[in-house]
């Protein structure tokens, strides 16, 4: 018996924002509360409805299940819940797709979000990071984020078909992470979803909602088989379902907060421009900025009790969340003046 | 790019109680509510505690998670929290851990849940049911269910540690799933776990939170990290880390527990009897026994809307879960009369 070779610490170099736990050691003397803005995380949650006793108590039951996939698959525009697959966050989807597929090379469209580049060489796959999709290349599986974290960059429709439908012509497989195109103006490829493309789409950050754990694959059905097959039954939790089933048939709901978080987004871009920062893109839940000064500004921030996302490969830039309140606008605003 | 060629529709085959919409489908006249006994879950949940809103709109904390291993490292016995992983229910680690394990012969000790040797399969793996910890034979991977399900079956600890040796002396792994021990006078290997033993760990059945989806690996560190890399962080929801930390801190709910549906499975037992049935297993929290008229008597249950667990290789076999209430017993008491 052996394990594979996979590398278990390339995990813990990751820095995802979202835990307050380091900055807060490097900041002894900052106000509390913190305001976390190292996320991309919705700072309005979805208000959480009634959820019955039998949600935690009872195991979930299969209609539940399907329940929580029709309402996915209206909202996200997929043909129906056979479509979907559900999952305890997209993150253990990112993590269990690459365990289904054979040894392959990988190209993931960067710079991006690091787990996906992580997760496939963790399963043993040749994973190249390449800067375009028309770099792609002969890659059997390609990975793109889009709406990209953390630059917002997006590609028009044609574009992202053109590739879906190249990488199928092959035999190959496209993934594309849509987790930050709920409030973007930004058509979704769920509608076209066909053997070869993954489609995955995450709960929590629009609908504020990080802690239940809760994120879609959107693909064909018998890619929906195989992925439900690998998290089992009873993947998703009882409260998960009742929530997600509530708020995703919310379509009123989702249109509000969309509104709402560009005008913040609109708002946060002023903030940053007015600090002496240029905005090189972002999303409605997150804004990413250059800075003459980023890692005195991180500073100043951290003593002020503001946590942001730096990143290691790009010292000048800074990734602001969303502020929550009144209180939280009001000290960013203080640091940034 | 192919994906692996495991079945995908194994899973659907496996009938695992829990979920009464096929039973009430079959039994239209049945008299609602009905009174599902078909699973082995702790009628009497553990008091749900205040969840915090942030436990619900945050991404889960790496500290929230070290607290919620470390109180279960207490209360299993593991040395410490490094030996302990924490999932979103023990079924994603059945899942998880073949996917990580290269080419093996697997031996699964049974009859027993079904799911072990299902996802040994689908992961690939050459698996081979045996009747016995005698049977193992030179397996790489051997799986054992102590207390087993549904005949309650337990080996003696030497017996059990002898057999964790043996595996470990050759390079092997000993899978033990004793999510049904919380509540049986019977030892937990955890306290002596090494490379080569896994031990799984159910939090929702004995806390009757089976909805919260929470179950824990206990292991050594390495194969701990490797676990928790293929989950991913945050693969426990932030309701599971509140409830879960509470509740396996509570030493003294959980020995009153005992207490308690050691009574009830007594009680049970007699009511079996009665009814002409003869008890051949089970645990605190399921009682499994043969009737002569087994078949008539899972229909005379449904049509007073009781559902039970039946075996297909055993007509005469029903298990029973522990009804949860004062009208559940004396429905209960008058089709077993």
């Amino acid at each position: 018996m052996h394990f594979y070779s996979n590398s278990v610490s390339s995990l813990d170099e990751i820095d995802h924002g979202g835990d307050l736990g380091r900055i807060r050691d490097a900041f002894p003397d900052a106000p509390e509360p913190w305001i976390d803005l190292s996320t991309g995380i919705n700072p309005v949650p979805y208000p959480l409805p009634e959820i019955e006793a039998s949600a935690w108590t009872r195991l979930p039951a299969a209609a539940d299940g399907l329940a929580l996939r029709a309402a996915a698959a209206a909202a996200y525009g997929a043909p129906d819940p056979e479509h979907v697959a559900a999952a305890p966050g997209t993150q253990i989807l990112i993590e269990t797709l690459p365990r289904l597929v054979g040894p392959a090379r990988v190209a993931v469209v960067g710079p991006t979000y690091a787990e996906h580049a992580a997760a496939w060489a963790r399963a043993g796959h040749a994973v190249e990071a390449v800067t375009g999709i028309d770099r792609v290349g002969a890659a059997e599986v390609a990975v793109l984020v889009d709406p990209n974290n953390p630059d917002g960059r997006t590609h028009p429709l044609p574009e992202r078909r053109a590739l879906a439908e190249a990488m199928r012509g092959r035999g190959g497989l496209l993934v594309v992470d849509e987790a930050f195109l709920d409030f973007e103006p930004v058509a979704s490829l769920c509608p076209e979803v066909a053997p070869g493309l993954v489609v995955l789409r995450s709960f929590g950050k629009s609908y504020g909602l990080a802690g239940i754990r809760l994120g879609f694959a959107v693909s064909d059905p018998e890619t929906v088989r195989r992925l439900g097959a690998a998290l089992g039954p009873w993947a998703v939790s009882g409260p998960a379902l009742a929530v997600g089933t509530a708020a995703l048939g919310d379509r009123g709901w989702r249109e509000r907060a969309a509104r709402d978080r560009a005008a913040d987004a609109a708002r946060l871009d002023r903030m940053i421009v007015r600090g002496g920062g240029r905005v090189v893109g972002g999303t409605s839940l997150f804004r990413t900025a250059d800075f003459p000064d980023g890692p005195d500004l991180h500073r100043r921030l951290g003593a002020a009790g503001i946590a942001v996302r730096r990143f290691s490969d790009a010292p000048k830039r800074l990734r602001f969340g969303l502020p929550a309140d009144r209180a939280a606008w009001c000290r960013l605003s203080r640091v940034l003046k």
